[in-house]
């Protein structure tokens, strides 16, 4: 896709028809902006038929290569279990389309090398991998935190990753290469350092947990500029959902993860950072307000606040502000709701 | 626009090229899904060709009825001060369009009449008005809260709409038009019930407001169906931008709009709702991610992990799952990068 | 007792042995450091009985002259109902003994000014009132903050006191004379200005509240400097015992009061246990109190709020209730202060 | 000191007039109820002649010995150095004291277990040794969750004791034998279950810190029902004082130790003052480890950690020093339980 075709939607190839690429179609036909979902590429036609009813105008595929071959995408989003990346991978990679693959690259170092092979083949940076971590508005304003030394040096990672329950599938080592392979790839980025030891120590095992399993467990790393890390792992924790990291820096700690922002301990105090103004606090209302009237107005009706709320608004700051001048009560004295209205 | 027509865009008319008109054609254009802006209406050339630059495809209008003529836009957005509301309002209802138009309707409920009168007149609902809070996750997580009588029936709604500071052109009886307004929406909305009276009482006068200013001012307000609130205006009070509500209700206490989400004093404890899993967890970090991966891949490069990121981790999981099983440190043998991914 | 008499303990005669006097004796037989109890009193033979179990070496009385006619007690402490305090400060005061009254002074304005006219007539400052919030760690750091204007002056106060339920012997008007009363006596010793006037307005009525009582209800008071305080007083809040104050100043916000200590994760939330009733939130305050009156006592002086400070609160009483009963706004007439209290 | 002489002060001794030993000589003479200091024990006559300043009626003595033979105590608090312990307890024991002993009880496994031998002589529990984290209210809060397993069994225990910095008198094995050797008695405490090995491992170092020290360092302990425990352990953090624990169980998280008090919103952040030093966060601990000691050697008992618990103390010291110095996991060793202990 050119420069100068950016006046036309991106079109998207979503390869796997799951539950995890269900949500990239969702995604990408009600949230992303500038691209479309126009192949849905998976063997199971049932899925193939479910997920093309949240897809308007999108084609069903059994295969990529019949997607490639009916020059039906720009880009392939990969949502398959891992073991099927590198079939997906290397006739996306041979057609020269950028490719954004879930985690992992591929189950193991030999097959993930064998990609690495072929995109270098291409000569151009073709994929991208799904390690959304990096995407989220704390670990980015904690990796600025260690980039601009605000509190010193980096020099521990303490982080917990708490899930309340897992499927039935889920087994033993599953522990490492579900749900720990995110910190491996977002420890050594908020870091700026390769992870060069690691070692896996149990803790006293949770009662609650399935029995082919033997958690929780914590994950001690050592990165090559000397920061040490330790990841409690727990998939049977019962209260909720937890992703957090305390770093520990040369003279403050800081924080990710809780039911709220970033909260930094630096020069005597701790605490969280305020809202500078209403664009960050109401970002979300006023993207949420947008999208509901587009996709409202394009049914032929509203989503939100009528004229008749902004009347009755109208009224109220006319006797506010002959409040706010004698500082003597006001009564509102609204009309009855028009039938229109009501 | 039909519903036929929802494979296309939705073409939408921003009249208003200031910074609120400018913010929204940014949204529309990088955000916001399945729309376009593809007219700027704003007397002022310079900040039309300015703001053309971000809606690539778009074309500048001097004047509404010059839009709607050449038949350029599905719905109009109206971001112009509110004084200029209703003449852009008639002639946008005139043509049948959908409409969002920033708050207020109009600046008194004299025009605001007429707009209903007029809106009525096409018989279909057109106008929404932009009352963003109403979006804004945690008002209505509150308004559930409301609405299910978990902590039984709201009493009170104690709220506070505080400023850092405010610009030059901000008088003292926008204090009212321009700030309580919100509250003015968002409390009926909140409690379901109509505001019958207000007051407006003065606090000490801050020694950092402007001259023409005094402020912090208490406004009251009684609902129909007896609820009482109390909200402190405050336009200078530096430390940062808060806009918080306090609800108190028969059995328990909720409070929203602090660096964190809704919080709730209920049954002998406080505390914050933990996610149930990654998608609230992470849910913009996946919307990130693909918008990065869709904008990059257009211009033919990768925003995130590459490849090489991909496997180095494939070798950290190797390892991690091999001391899993046994307890025993490893160390990662990772080859150079190889030059291409430098 | 002088100076000399450091070594030994200060004999301390308790006045009314119920649940608030047996809890005072427990305080200073087992935490308060100098003193200890030698005499109750209360003409309840069978609480003395069993209040003199805690209290090793006392002596039970009747009368409180009997007491004093014995020579038994070096100053006395009131825990009798209100309406009986006269009857002890009198002949305690004629026998030229520190006092620590609990609040309040005397239940109304006529006869507060009596025991000012008693006191003054011993030409020593010998009555200090139970308003423990002034020793509460959390207020004092408030206070200091107001004074130091660290965030610039203080301009509005908003107070919630709210009681999870009440006994059956709490009526209408102990809104404002057993619970808003201490408000009435630490919000001008916090903003370091007297109270003008005052209005109390209901909200809607909490369901859960005994028949008798119609609340939650707001009371604004003006303050001489201008600061305005609005409290919401609200006795039947179920969740647990809160007494917070948002402190609103020139350049910041401070808030006190909140539940702190150890945090729990636990089904699907997270957060800290409320207090259950004002036992708990101001154990640290009631020891102070009781240390700070010993200390001062064994030195001849108060140390906290003294009968003028009672005084001016019964009149903010006496006012409170009348504008609870009609809902109109009241001025408050306090006479200049007695050359003695200046 | 038998239960009838209840109504007369419990007379201690305290031995080492140094920074600890007059901080406890204010906490007894001030704080304290039912003990007062009748005796000051140090070498240094000057600052003997300053801690008699603040302890009206007590004498001053040079040796332990002297002050035993006067018969000016009932008890004795050992506040000197370490290394200085053993002389002191051995003819406090030999007189049949009471005695509060700072910790260690001896800083290292054979002289500790030369002071059980000697305690047994005596047929009596005398010594309570000077842990006081086991009186923060706090860490009961978290052991009464262990043991009630509100939240499930307990799994892992996450601790991190920070510093601003210390001073120049402190090395790196105090790191263990001054630091980490609080933990090494009140994890177990929580926990139930004693420690059976421990390592350490080193953190990228902290640049901030002396020269003659390299930490931050990580303690991992396992204990024998399964626990595991992961301690970081910083002393130059400049930010503040701040000791937590994170308690992981079956379905539920916990922690303790953060700052709490008044909240403070200003210039662009909200927040909690942090903790300077020990002497704020545990304040209360203290005192309330003091009063418990006085309560109990009245009645010729103890009411905390006792003897043999300094001596596990002093063998886990010995071994996390020397995983200190070479980063080799240790098992400790420790003997069976004494009968007398038990």
């Amino acid at each position: 896709m050119t420069e100068s075709d950016l006046t036309r939607d991106f079109r998207v190839g979503v390869v796997g028809a799951g539950m995890m690429g269900a949500d990239h179609i969702k995604r990408i036909t009600s949230t992303i902006s500038g691209a479309r979902v126009t192949a849905i590429v998976d063997p199971d036609e049932t899925r193939v038929a479910a997920a093309l009813e949240n897809a308007p105008g999108a084609i069903g595929y059994s295969r990529i290569e019949d997607a490639l071959e009916a020059d039906a995408v720009d880009g392939v989003l990969i949502a398959t279990p891992g073991f099927l990346h590198e079939a997906v991978l290397l006739p996306s990679l041979a057609a020269g389309l950028p490719i954004l693959c879930e985690k992992p690259l591929t189950p193991d170092p030999e097959s993930s090398w064998r990609i690495l092979e072929a995109e270098q083949a291409t000569g151009r940076h073709l994929i991208q991998v799904g390690f959304m971590r990096r995407f989220d508005p704390e670990y980015r304003q904690l990796r600025e935190l260690v980039e601009t030394e605000q509190a010193g040096e980096l020099l521990m990672l303490r982080c917990a990753h708490r899930n309340p329950a897992v499927p039935e599938s889920y087994v033993q080592e599953m522990l490492i290469t579900d749900s720990v392979v995110h910190e491996f790839d977002v420890v050594p980025w908020l870091a700026g350092s390769p992870i060069v030891s690691l070692e896996v120590k149990h803790a006293r095992r949770n009662r609650l947990t399935p029995e082919r399993l033997k958690e929780p467990i914590l994950v001690l790393m050592e990165l090559e500029n000397g920061t040490l890390v330790d990841l409690e792992m727990n998939v049977s924790i019962q209260f909720g959902y937890q992703v957090t990291t305390e770093a520990v820096f040369d003279s403050g700690i800081a924080r990710i993860g809780e039911a709220h922002g970033l909260q930094l301990w630096h020069q005597g105090r701790s605490g969280l950072a305020e809202h500078a103004d209403f664009t960050t606090r109401f970002a979300a209302a006023y993207d949420n307000q947008v999208q509901a009237w587009v996709d409202a107005a394009r049914q032929g009706t509203i989503a939100g606040p009528s004229a008749w709320d902004g009347y009755k608004v109208a009224v109220a700051c006319q006797e506010g502000v002959a409040s706010l001048l004698d500082g003597r009560p006001r009564t509102l004295d609204i009309p009855d709701t028009p039938e229109f209205y009501r």
